[in-house]
């Protein structure tokens, strides 16, 4: 990683995940002095030891003769096939006074690194890894958010928060069905990446959620209504895309009926699910995940000291 | 192909699908006479005039000097992008007397093909082909049935049938989802094929037919019950099959409810969705898909006379 000229840096704060590595250099008052992002996620990595080697690599020309610096993870790189399994904390979780960062053996003693666990639910089982920071940085920006946090993605997870602690959440695999299903299934004939048809989107939303028992078959729907021709040009990629986020709204109508939702993610997920729960009148307010990110990972070094 | 030494083929009945090549050759009286089965299917053929080549090497040890010899086909043999787009026809259809196999054009003259077409339905969009030749089979042998005929597979079909007609049908994605989910989705590290469980199966189809809003939810709970040791080994598979044959029950409800169900496929299928019929109830028929698809191709050559 190229860095340029760079001083002041008091620690790193690193989201490394299954697809990329993203590292922010922090000043003493945590103000972001430089970042970078690679694609050496974990999923392009061999074996424990690589983690290190990968960091150090990238640290290496802001490492000053003699001193330490302190680097705070979270992401992938604690779970079992990351660099060091440091494991999930239990919800309820109040992650601003219970946050433990688990410290990792390195062999740079320049590098003294901390990950953070995850957090998972008993009943019904659930995991995450990374969304657990991001929301312990909205509750560290708003101490007493009562609501749902929802965080749209790969494996889409929805949080229910209140008294400061995360009380219960669900994943739902919205984004990876939507990947092998315009990819690598029979409908990658019938999802087109240059069309979008908004009005599509919108039923497909409504279906869903009105009808989630018909969704398998809805599926196949696309394909043979593209074969039949009925439908507008490239129809099939808004179809497939508002039957999925129906599916996620039908599976958390109790966390958001007559809820306040936060939305994180990226701008252009976030305006699919603010359409999507336009339709079903929810409140919603757009959160920078990034940002959150970030504070979260602050808060966790802030707290160790 | 290898036939050995062969007398008296009067036509020859194929069942061209997308993976596999089957073809019985027949007698006057419609007994088969041999049968073979090779893997060139649609997906391993380059161009539309493969099919006869392929077609004309398999049949021409028994072809007779002058003689012509009448083949029937079913399957992705007549869709557009296999020997011939052959159409479909539309429900409701009477596939006993308004078949209408369509002759495609050949370079050796010896050979007659017809391919039967496939059939849709408009509202809501559905296609089928090659199993409106098996379903055509039911109806030849009980020509008064009256009820639901399920042919699961990788888009399973449910067909309404009264009256010699086929009224209605449904597609749902069961097959293809479970090929993708268990191999290429995160659950194939928690989709283990060496393990069986139908306790956890019966509960994957109760809990998808109670909730299928749940059900995108359901496929990540599979994975973090596994990473969370919640679970007997290898749980994932039966939970994955039950799941996805929920779904296609809690989609049908309206079709199987109080109605006889004539279930076609291998043995394997047909043992998996009965016990997932018997836990609401349904009375099922099992059925021989391959006599059925060779009673639909017999009933197809005999009207063609």
């Amino acid at each position: 990683m190229e860095w340029g000229i760079i001083h002041g840096v008091s620690w790193v704060a690193v989201d490394w995940g299954t697809s990329n590595l993203r590292i922010w250099l922090m000043s003493q008052e945590s103000q972001v002095i430089a970042q970078n992002t690679s694609n050496q996620g974990m999923a392009s990595l061999g074996s424990a030891d690589e983690f290190e080697q990968v960091l150090f690599e990238c640290l290496q020309p802001i490492l000053t003769y003699g001193e330490i610096l302190p680097v705070i993870c979270c992401g992938m790189v604690g779970a079992k096939q990351g660099w060091h399994d440091v494991g999930y904390s239990t919800v309820p979780h109040n992650p601003l006074e219970y946050q433990t960062p688990i410290p990792v053996p390195t062999k740079h003693s320049q590098l003294w690194v901390w990950v953070l666990p995850g957090l998972c639910q008993l009943h019904p089982a659930d995991v995450m890894r990374g969304e657990e920071t991001q929301i312990a940085g909205v509750l560290s920006h708003q101490k007493d958010f009562s609501g749902v946090v929802c965080l749209p993605g790969t494996h889409s997870k929805w949080a229910l928060c209140g008294a400061g602690q995360v009380l219960s959440f669900s994943t739902f695999m919205t984004g990876e069905l939507f990947a092998l299903l315009s990819q690598q299934s029979v409908l990658r004939h019938s999802v087109s990446h240059d069309h979008w048809h908004e009005d599509e989107f919108i039923q497909g939303v409504h279906d869903a959620l009105n009808n989630p028992a018909q969704f398998t078959n809805e599926l196949f729907c696309i394909r043979a209504r593209d074969i039949l021709g009925d439908g507008a040009v490239g129809f099939g990629k808004a179809r497939l895309s508002g039957l999925l986020i129906g599916m996620e709204l039908a599976g958390t109508c109790e966390l958001w009926q007559g809820q306040k939702v936060m939305l994180l993610g990226d701008s252009a997920l976030q305006l699919l699910y603010k359409l999507a729960m336009d339709q079903v009148k929810v409140d919603v307010v757009l959160v920078n995940a990034t940002q959150m990110t970030l504070a979260g990972l602050t808060a966790a070094y802030e707290k160790q000291g």
